[in-house]
């Protein structure tokens, strides 16, 4: 087995996966690199954040520089300076965003490309075989998500052929060591999530997405949703929850079950001068710190909270300097990767509710159903 | 002294300049840090990258975020946390820049700020308060450039009150252990040149900045005037030759007696995707390198040679990912520091005509009058 569960405390898992680029030590954040860089960051911060996997996207890179070409420089970890494990993303999640463009039948989905209006085709096996080119360590099958509020028949419409796919996608043929992730879906629907997960469950993949979350409907959905489809996933292989990672979500997701995370969030934010603390989200162009000399949050070993004040940040803000977008992306994503790395030591030591208790004060959560 | 002469060949030198952040070696390029960044790098990496020396600018943090702010920060090393030396442009070549909105007289310059419009007043009393604020190493004296082709008159007018005002510079308390270096004018006569050379080399500042060349005029009147200047400057201190920087300035100049350079040349043509390269300047952003697997410059030592291929840097480019730019800029960079570096070995080796002579052929250049 590629993944060893080391321990189990409430609902939450502490675990171990064996990539063919090192161990990913779960729970595990993955900072996002979609177009084959974490965005402003070089491989070797990535690394130094303490980041073990990163998730790439299939959809980007196949459209620019391509596939082939990354197979003919010599896979995707060459190529981005990466040596540690890759993610890739299947493009599902991107195609269906481009909703008013897409045409979907039981073989695929026909798009067209946001760089150039040129006419593409994804297919669970065409999506396959760009992820065996870019060599990722971690293949997801190709799905359909819904938006919310989906009815629930586009709902099972969807599930049903992301089922339908997922299958097909094992039957492809995978990169040396690469493992494969099934994606479960079902919409907002309890007993469609609970359908997707026992279909999902029964097939060969080596873990599972859970996708389609987080799309716009109210937290407490997202959660009832999530620990219904963790409750019936085999116990024995590794959930990613697809998309989500504030660092309320993470705390809530890892104590219901889930394994691994991406966002968006840490990077993006950090490009509009925002960045997570244990006080909160703050805005560092904000004027109350233009003579701040603290460090941007109090208590981080990161390199930029190690050497610069909040007045030096808010200054590369105002005078848009990329150094600005760096600082607070290294922060933003560090703090994520150690957040989640606080929980995952907790876990099995007998005290991770106090531990879960405490950081949802520290992130002035209220639990949740 | 702060400044000892090691060896002379020919019209170069070789020194040890002496500042309250340490030695710089000289001949020495000085990446440009305008806003208390050098664009899109870290303190650290501009420390790998081999440089000892950086320019900050006084016009520039002066209107954002303020000397006397950064003054209460703890000066501009710990503002932008950077423990080398640290050069500080005076703003004259600034405030003459936007000469459409500026009033000069004797007393100094009255001007619109470029940020907000508001009435700024330098004088070079003012000039020399802000450096000693923000705490520079070496702060450079308030002086007054002329445009190319600019007339007889209007040169000798700006050159003689660039003098009189480097004789009031001197007059201001200077910071702890801050040196000063005048800066010679002259427009583009020679006897403007001469006179000011004379002139300014009769006063007690530590060194001196050559100003208003590469404005426009002919790179063999650049090369004459400069020529004029370095052979009537105190042969004991150190000479500066403002804002130029392409690699055959480089050379050319300290055949000439320079021992120090800025420009904004590397990071600025990063940005756009152009590198210097032992053969010549590339745009990565071309079709060509679209699978090009080689480092962008063969031979270079820097993080990006090491560790990139072209085709990669070409991808980030076309993807606009500040990575390429990022990556660009360490190797333009690092390009320069190494090649002043190399000249700087050969000076006193007895075999500088012919490190220069090869100099030359790789960067075709023909010799310059």
């Amino acid at each position: 087995m590629n993944f060893e569960l080391l321990a189990e405390e409430g609902g939450a898992r502490r675990g171990r996966l064996r990539t063919a680029h090192g161990v990913v030590d779960t729970p595990a954040f993955m900072p996002v690199g979609t177009q084959a860089t974490v965005k402003a960051l070089t491989p070797q911060e990535v690394h130094e954040l303490g980041a073990q996997v990163l998730l790439a996207n299939t959809y980007h890179l196949a459209l620019r520089p391509g596939a082939e070409r990354i197979a003919r420089l010599g896979g995707l970890h060459r190529f981005m300076g990466w040596d540690g494990a890759i993610l890739t993303d299947s493009g599902g999640f991107q195609v269906f965003s481009l909703d008013h463009l897409v045409k979907v039948s039981d073989d695929g989905a026909i798009f067209r490309s946001h760089l150039d209006g040129s006419e593409q085709r994804f297919t669970p096996e065409s999506v396959m075989a760009i992820q065996r080119e870019l060599g990722s360590d971690i293949a997801m099958a190709f799905d359909q998500p819904v938006s919310w509020p989906a009815t629930g028949a586009t709902a099972r419409a969807a599930m049903e052929r992301t089922h339908q796919w997922a299958a097909r996608c094992l039957t492809a043929e995978a990169a040396p060591g690469q493992l494969r992730f099934g994606i479960v879906q079902g919409g907002f629907d309890e007993e469609l999530r609970r359908e997707s997960a026992e279909v999902l469950g029964q097939l060969a993949f080596d873990g599972f997405g859970v996708g389609g979350l987080s799309l716009g409907e109210p937290k407490t959905v997202t959660y009832r949703l999530l620990s219904l489809q963790t409750a019936i996933l085999p116990r024995e292989r590794p959930r990613y929850l697809m998309g989500v990672g504030t660092p309320a979500d993470l705390v809530e997701a890892i104590a219901r079950g889930i394994d691994m995370f991406d966002c968006v969030l840490p990077t993006r934010i950090a490009r509009n001068g925002s960045i997570l603390t244990r006080g909160g989200r703050i805005n560092l162009r904000n004027r109350q710190f233009i003579e701040d000399a603290g460090p941007p949050d109090e208590g981080c070993d990161c390199y930029t909270c190690q050497r610069f004040s909040r007045a030096y940040l808010r200054h590369l803000f105002i005078a848009g300097e990329i150094l600005g977008h760096r600082l607070a992306s290294i922060h933003n994503l560090r703090m994520l990767v150690r957040l989640v790395g606080e929980i995952r030591q907790a876990i099995g030591g007998g005290a991770l509710a106090a531990t879960i208790t405490s950081l949802r004060e520290q992130w002035a959560l209220a639990p949740l159903p």
